[in-house]
């Protein structure tokens, strides 16, 4: 199975006023994770609304938090494809601290393939063959 | 049932390159207006944690998504409660266009009671009578 | 003098774990008022950018903190024209207490005409004569 | 003169919808900067506070923009001290395209030295000596 891990570290300006990470950050780091994946496995998104005037938008997103992440915390965000079907590709994603290893949070996003041409009306379309053979090969074996 | 409801303007900076709003903004907007529900109910949850050392803390969120937020469209996130439970409760949200009730959005956040005191060490607690009773009020019936 | 007037209330998510607002929140909300006072002068910058191919990007910002701002504090953000250039417009914005009146932020934005029509390179233009009236009166005698 | 130096990538929803940084993005990337020069020369914000009760909050920030930021774009941060006063000390951060040294951002942020052991009334207060020899040290010679 193919995966994409990214390192950062948590900053001042994630925390709460409880010192952990205010969730939405979790969110806004996976989702950019996902294009970081998409790219890894030699889909950018960007070229790919450029060219094609496809993107892949959100279905569905849920997270599982189960440490609190904290000041100057590094971390590391491993992605990989766990669903791939006619129009949808599920990410999986997972938050560890990098050292040690403790789970932080457990993340997925359910993209949805859209034709944007008409940016007005965004419409879910089957995800073209030559895409899927991509996102298939990006599952590994 | 009570239900808690806030309006709110989709703004520029919600918005990402396709125009639509980026998804973790969905988050903070759900996150505030649990804050919201809370005190509709007589809960504030910063005198909870001043007064008596209790936050509730996110063990789980999700979203699914079903039409995009655009530019200065104006919003109802409606928030109610649809789970208690001994440690944690589980909050509704759904995202409505105020003009024509169409649904954009509808999510959950599951908040876990949390002894705050020694914030090096957050931990999971019964959630005490006296505010299972004021949640318990707050489904309605 | 024309003036536009929000209020909206500090939420948990913007604070920083002092308790008090994570600064760039400031610049999230006075970017918006910044749209809603050109909305209020009857400058829609969301139709004069698809129906004319411009936009007021920024040229310059800056914000000087008087006092925090806490959790589930009102406040209030006034927002004026307090400079117009060829090619430049310049918002004043004020963020205080809603109740008392303390000032908690000053804040400015200067806003530069530009040619979207190649979004691939934006170019700096003169304002448009019909556009620059809008603001004259917008600055209001 | 002491620089510290991050290089981060643009992401999606960094964006605006022009693909380019939405301004307030540039604030929350120079905060983390000036956590991460602090850091840089022997002054861990966070340590600072648990320790001493010490913070440095803020009493004035801006940027001049001369460039958007787009997609996927590799960024150069570069932070140094460009002023020392009895209270307060002031970075300096520019950002660069990482190839090709195009200038993105000129930004500022003047920093306060804050006594924070009341947490209700945060107070300005003199640089402690000690800490004035690292942040002189951090300016180099």
């Amino acid at each position: 199975m193919h995966r994409n891990i990214v390192e950062r570290k948590i900053m001042w300006g994630d925390l709460d006023p409880l010192g952990i990470v205010f969730y939405p950050r979790f969110y806004e780091w996976i989702d950019a994770c996902g294009h970081l994946f998409f790219e890894s496995i030699g889909l950018t998104l960007g070229d790919l609304w450029r060219d094609r005037n496809i993107m892949f938008g959100l279905a569905e997103t849920s997270c599982r938090y189960f440490r609190p992440g904290r000041y100057h915390q590094e971390i590391r965000i491993t992605t990989s494809i766990n669903g791939l079907e006619e129009k949808t590709v599920q990410l999986k994603h997972t938050i560890r601290e990098s050292k040690g290893d403790a789970l932080l949070v457990e993340a997925m996003e359910k993209r949805i393939c859209l034709d944007v041409s008409d940016q007005e009306n965004l419409r879910a379309i089957e995800i073209p063959r030559d895409i899927r053979e991509v996102l298939r090969a990006g599952i590994g074996t």
